[in-house]
């Protein structure tokens, strides 16, 4: 057994998305694209004294309960110390749940000597995201890396992935948090329509303008957008800069430049080239 | 139109494989595992000046005719300035014909705007590769990054990728070329059979040191060790190492200080933790 090891995950601002419900957790999933970011969560494993029979979960410094995790924890069946640090705000669409899921299943493993593959941990992670409603789609992302296209639902043994070949500059700015779960536990006929028309559109034109408009016209059709976030986001328009929300956060993001020029004091990152990474 | 772009695509050493070839390029390929390493090679694309009507390819400082890329750029239906720069050796199995494909690919995507999305790159870059006969697996592994294992050979819309989650130092040693084609264009029943047992075992196992192992097996059984790379790959088991061959090139790599341990002066890098990007 190792002492400890630290896996990297993206951060993942998904910019559009279908809910795709199933009765297995693996199947169940979303359809949609976002940006995974260089700001993210870096989530370090080691075993609990062996007088310990439970994990303990540490997000910058505080104990935290993050279901996820533990179900990644139980589902690998080790008990451990996860502390994780994080550049990126709670609750406001960043996928810090997905991420946390996913390091502590990539760090475990190697921790533990587990011998899982690659997918079988992003299953676990994935599963355990959807089991606990907390996401539908940011673990897969985030072991892609890049801008991911999800265009079909579910795990790697279910789902399809594209991705937008480009690299961008991303500015964010975030007002609070969403509820996840509230949203997905709500009526999403008209989100699952918005966001389909979204993907199409992506498809036919795989590039970053083309996603910054799908995204847009995707917050307004759901009826996600809040008026702090629209406010912003025309800010950034009348600056001719593309902005749009992180789904699902109070959160605006932008490429480029866009915020900053339109007088805000955003969070600076950019698109990250890969997905969760052992340190 | 950009005035130019730049991509880095990791090497990639191929440990084991098996050959599948298909009438349509992108269904053909391989099944196998290999390393994806931070020595790779760097590819800027620029338009030609308008009189010029041919592309002009040009790998460290030297005009040079590599197939693929040049059925890449008539796929994508450009003119082209294509200007490489590789760590690696050529022709000594490191994929450096994939790498330059598919840093084209996702290079002169970027500068024509060809609005093509990851995938569709990636699959131009492995049907190029596969219709030179200059190799079946190293573009999707290159566009995979880590260390991928390919459960199902072909283009991404064909394929099935893994992974083993792990990263590691890789050092090697380089005596001189084999010709993939030639390989390829021999019986290749035994290499195929061997190379099925040594993807069952590392899919079992999916870790660093069953991966070593299996590649051993393979370059034993499939026939394909040189005596100066056989003794080599003794001489780093003689002090505990793990070290193999990489397909195809008369190319010994090893873990960590394997080759430095056994008084080799290697070639020193790691695994590459992402796919190939764009700079």
């Amino acid at each position: 057994m190792r002492e400890e090891a630290t896996a990297f995950v993206p951060g993942h601002i998904t910019g559009f998305f279908s809910a795709h419900p199933a009765d297995d957790p693996t199947m169940a999933g979303s359809r949609g694209a976002g940006l995974t970011l260089t700001d993210g969560v870096t989530v370090t494993v080691e075993p609990v004294a062996e007088e310990a029979s439970e994990s303990i979960v540490i997000l910058d410094g505080e104990m935290i309960e993050i279901e996820p995790v533990d179900i990644v924890l139980e589902t690998l069946d080790v008990v451990a110390r996860v502390e994780a640090e994080s550049d990126l705000p709670l609750g406001a669409g960043f996928g810090i749940s997905g991420a946390m899921a996913l390091g502590t299943a990539l760090a475990a493993n190697r921790v533990f000597g587990c011998k899982l593959s690659r997918n079988e941990l992003v299953t676990i992670a994935h599963g355990a995201e959807v089991q606990a409603g907390t996401g539908l789609g940011d673990v897969v992302a985030q072991d892609c890396g890049g801008i991911p296209i999800r265009l079909e639902p579910g795990g790697p043994q279910e789902n399809k992935l594209d991705a937008i070949p480009a690299r961008a500059r991303v500015e964010y700015v975030s007002f609070g948090e969403l509820s996840t779960a509230d949203v997905l536990a709500g009526e999403t006929d008209q989100l699952t329509a918005a966001g389909k028309e979204a993907l199409s559109r992506v498809v036919e034109e795989p590039t970053l303008l083309s996603f910054m408009y799908a995204s847009r016209l995707f917050a307004r059709e759901a009826e996600l957008l809040t008026e702090e976030v629209a406010h912003t986001i025309g800010d950034v328009t009348d600056v001719n800069g593309q902005a749009s929300m992180a789904m699902l956060g109070e959160t605006v993001f932008a490429l480029g430049t866009g915020l900053s020029d339109a007088g805000y004091e955003p969070s600076v990152c950019a698109t990250h080239p890969a997905g969760a990474l052992l340190r």
